[in-house]
């Protein structure tokens, strides 16, 4: 993962799926290359296939710490790796995984040479996902999620006392923020406390120009 | 669902992505049309759209009972309907749920207009599910899956009794038998004991042929 | 299970722990006796042997599937029946389980001669319970827990369906009505309803005289 | 808590309910008088009453980060406090919860004075405990519990790695193993290692004379 990163989280909005979700991941291509700003995106598990296609870095939204074989239902990392996945996140605070589960995925990534992006609600986990060596740690206060309130507004603390944190146990994982960042100046407040890059959703999944805030998220990143 | 079926579980078997699970549910297809007996497929999520692209049934193997929206690594059933699946599985045994998540699956299924497979592990878990009314339920002794030793010859009574009891419930209730269930004989004696159809993976997933054993299978359910 | 009931949950009230917890057992065993009419309390793990010297009848306010032997932090059944309670309660909506669970608590209670009591929070659950024939089912709108709005009065409907329902399925396993119930005239529309008794927690165990609010509730059960 | 160390799970073993648990934590009082070594014993909940009455130092087998109020079949810490245990044991292999969980219990003990001790399966999760400050973490890996084979002899570099992990990210946190520990030589292997006290359950509980392992052990921890 290239710093400063812009993390586009897909969830599950319908905008997500279909032709739409080919073209926000076109956008984020095209305003990649034009900024040299790496993004990366976060589709649904079944768009998986033709995002990739699209040539942006992909990450999916959960994972599994399995290999191929007899299971049901679940996310292996090494179909994902095959399929061309560029890393996983776990436990979004719509995915919570207790902290072995994120261990072991961890584990594996590593060894399939993929990247781990996992998501910490408060500081206490933050620090222990850090021992454990993942690509980066987004720090996402719950309560902010789909708010609107940015938690680089919100709960600045949060961003500066993460960061020291998790550098503090290791300094080569990368800290991101995330959690109701919707614009501009609230990407840039980001960066400014000491956040390596940021993780958005709703902000660009349904807004009506998707290309026009990514831009400006790449801008203020870039700044 | 039309009955008798087979239902093919690609589970995670590497020959259930990419190409080779391409050529799986075209074997399917074809097979299906030649005998007019029902087949259905149940490919990784990843797999979903590419597999309906080939025009044969496919279940989803695993969904939560969500619409669109802000949720991360889940699957949708209101997406999955969109995409073009038949139905879901729920409650494989390698991916258990509560009641209460079969029950919100089975209600938002139909208001969707999508199947819903739940698998059941004991008798008495049948009968709770058959309360629910889905279209069918597979009875899968979950020590037997993946044994080789198939359920028709190993545990005959659970097929036995288990229709009855789900009938006794809800007659509109298909029961299908699933676990270890590997060649034609197992599943003319499945067919025999009263069920209305097989749910097969490994013998049919890792054969060195495997259009030869979903033709024999369904030799056996047409008998 | 005596029926009309009043059963008591003392939950981890303050109050129901050390004397007081005693006191309010010396009163529902006294009301008991002057009314005949069952009552049943539940106290926190740690007080059940002092609350069965009283002489009441005491049901634990969850309990495992276990016997003796090695497990830690659990509360075994075979255990429970030796210190001499006389039922377990399950489900509680402030202690959910898997229906599985319960299937298991059920038969093994049999076994040991232990009643239950199932709480279900609609009737679909409660429809599923009953085919596993508990002692009694305690319908609970998790909504209306601790709200001081009665389920007879906000939704009167859950139990007049709850018991036409769960006595469709089998007509032996008696129906309880609880969340909300504050006063006499909340117990006596439960019973007018077809509930045969009554689940009550805060409305005695925080009141200022709980035994004024016991036998107050004792006669409605009555009446 | 003291170092060295005697633990004694009481698990839910038969030996350790009503007398012969009293008995046993009598032996417990003499010898740690006698020899002047700390031993702490873990009755199930429903004995911790007249456990703590003999006036030996009692841990809960499990508790929930609660006060008093409207819960249900849970264990608050707040009642454990009140009736006298020194403190608690969390994530017991039987008795698995989320590291989250284990944060939450860890802050609420610290407020209210009681001491906690952890277990962790591996060391990873023991480094990630350690990070939360509680009073000890048991070493314990799972396979060898109850296994008759010793965590000192099976795996003695668990120790070994697993003190020098945790005192690397804080020197304060006390290490403890257990898993299979039976005899003399087993705990003070242990010790050699460089633990600071062992948890024992099957060795003591079952034992047909437990007056004479304890001390045994006991002398080993003095050696």
């Amino acid at each position: 993962m290239r710093t400063p990163v812009l993390v586009i989280n897909y969830k599950n909005y319908r905008q997500g799926y279909g032709d739409s979700g080919i073209r926000i991941a076109e956008y984020a291509k095209k305003i990649s290359e034009q900024y040299d700003v790496e993004i990366i995106v976060m589709p649904p598990f079944t768009e998986i296939r033709s995002i990739i296609n699209v040539g942006v870095p992909v990450y999916a939204q959960h994972a599994d710490p399995l290999g191929y074989g007899a299971s049901t239902g679940s996310i292996p990392l090494e179909a994902l790796k095959d399929i061309g996945v560029r890393g996983v996140v776990v436990n979004h605070s719509e995915k919570r995984v207790d902290l072995r589960f994120i261990a072991k995925v961890i584990e594996l990534s590593k060894k399939l040479g993929l990247e781990t992006l996992v998501c910490a609600e408060d500081i206490n986990v933050a620090k222990m996902i850090a021992l454990l060596e993942p690509e980066a740690i987004a720090l996402e206060p719950p309560e902010l999620i789909g708010s609107g309130r940015a938690v680089s507004k919100a709960k600045p603390e949060i961003i500066t006392e993460g960061v020291q944190a998790v550098k503090s146990i290791n300094s080569k994982v990368k800290v991101l923020a995330g959690a109701g960042i919707t614009n501009y100046e609230d990407v840039a407040k980001a960066i400014e406390l000491g956040s390596e890059g940021v993780l958005v959703a709703s902000a660009i999944m349904i807004a009506e120009k998707p290309d026009k805030v990514i831009e400006e998220m790449v801008k203020a990143l870039k700044k």
